[in-house]
């Protein structure tokens, strides 16, 4: 019987993100971030299904659901992007202001990494496809639902940028907000 | 001494895009594909990695270079949004536009592999990441010269999906054109 170990997906996910930094996505294998995290492999594996996952796990997938849902709660009367944005934030204060410090340590692991980095434009995507389902079920016709998930997307890597950056203060929310009245000057921009 | 091959780049890529789309992806090997252009494995392995890179050759990356270029010699006084879609635009005369049918069959295949997908969004960023250099060398700063590019990705994203539509009619340019529109739209929209 296997025992229960507290908080293991956690402690995995510590040490994983300890030992890439260190000496690298690739050359760390599953048994050194198991041991680091005084866990066995077996238990890694009840967790994530490789090594990858470790840092595109099940955050991801609930991260996608809280903005969806939060897309289709917003108001009547709130314009397709403001309620992407309002979804963004509404998820990002409930799930994602507290983990800036990994946040950023994660972000440069896949920055080195390629492999990481294509994964990574996958999660994107289907974050973007969460979206524009909700966009849709608000009534948003097909293409325009896709085209504002998109230009919402483009709004969260923006403001995830800058929140990761070293020293930077301001919350995620309040950088949703200023990435998108920077990407409405960049649409509506004249001439530099 | 390896015979001289006429096209056999793009024999391979017919080849490859035939078998992909009858048999799909996983399920064909590199000597399927060379047999069927009657080219051997060898001279595959001369014109591409691997079996994923027939999807993304070399062609991707004359784009970016194209793209990138037409941006630098945008004249001045157009703004970065402009410069980036007429970049697109160029490219897409030059390089695109006789390719509808294939680009077509390409879009099936990718959308059915979810592996071609992940790489598919790695050669984006590879675009975007090309369009923001060449903003920069316009002298915008590095965080709106990003935006800017990521805007007119989702801007060629949103053209191409609708050029390889069945029974589409419109060139690629003039549906760059049009998802600029509409972008504008979907950033200043009010309530639905």
């Amino acid at each position: 019987m296997p025992r229960w170990e507290p908080n293991a997906a956690g402690r995995l996910q510590d040490a994983a993100l300890e030992l890439f930094a260190q000496q690298g996505f690739e050359r760390t294998a599953v048994a050194e971030i198991a041991a680091r995290a005084g866990l066995t492999e077996r238990t890694f594996f009840n967790h994530f299904a490789n090594k990858r996952e470790v840092l595109f796990g099940p955050t991801s997938e609930r991260h996608q659901q809280t903005v969806a849902r939060e897309i289709v709660a917003c108001p009547a009367g709130t314009s397709p992007l403001e309620a992407v944005v309002h979804g963004l934030q509404e998820a990002a204060d409930e799930m994602l202001e507290g983990l800036r410090a990994s946040a950023a340590r994660r972000r440069k692991i896949i920055e080195a990494t390629p492999e990481l980095q294509e994964r990574e434009e996958g999660k994107r995507a289907a974050l973007a496809a969460a979206m524009a389902h909700a966009l849709r079920e608000r009534g948003l016709d097909t293409d325009t639902a896709l085209l504002t998930a998109r230009a919402g997307l483009l709004i969260e890597q923006t403001a995830e940028r800058q929140w990761v950056q070293p020293g930077a203060r301001h919350t995620l929310r309040d950088l949703l907000s200023s990435a998108l009245s920077s990407l409405r000057a960049v649409i509506n921009g004249g001439p530099t």
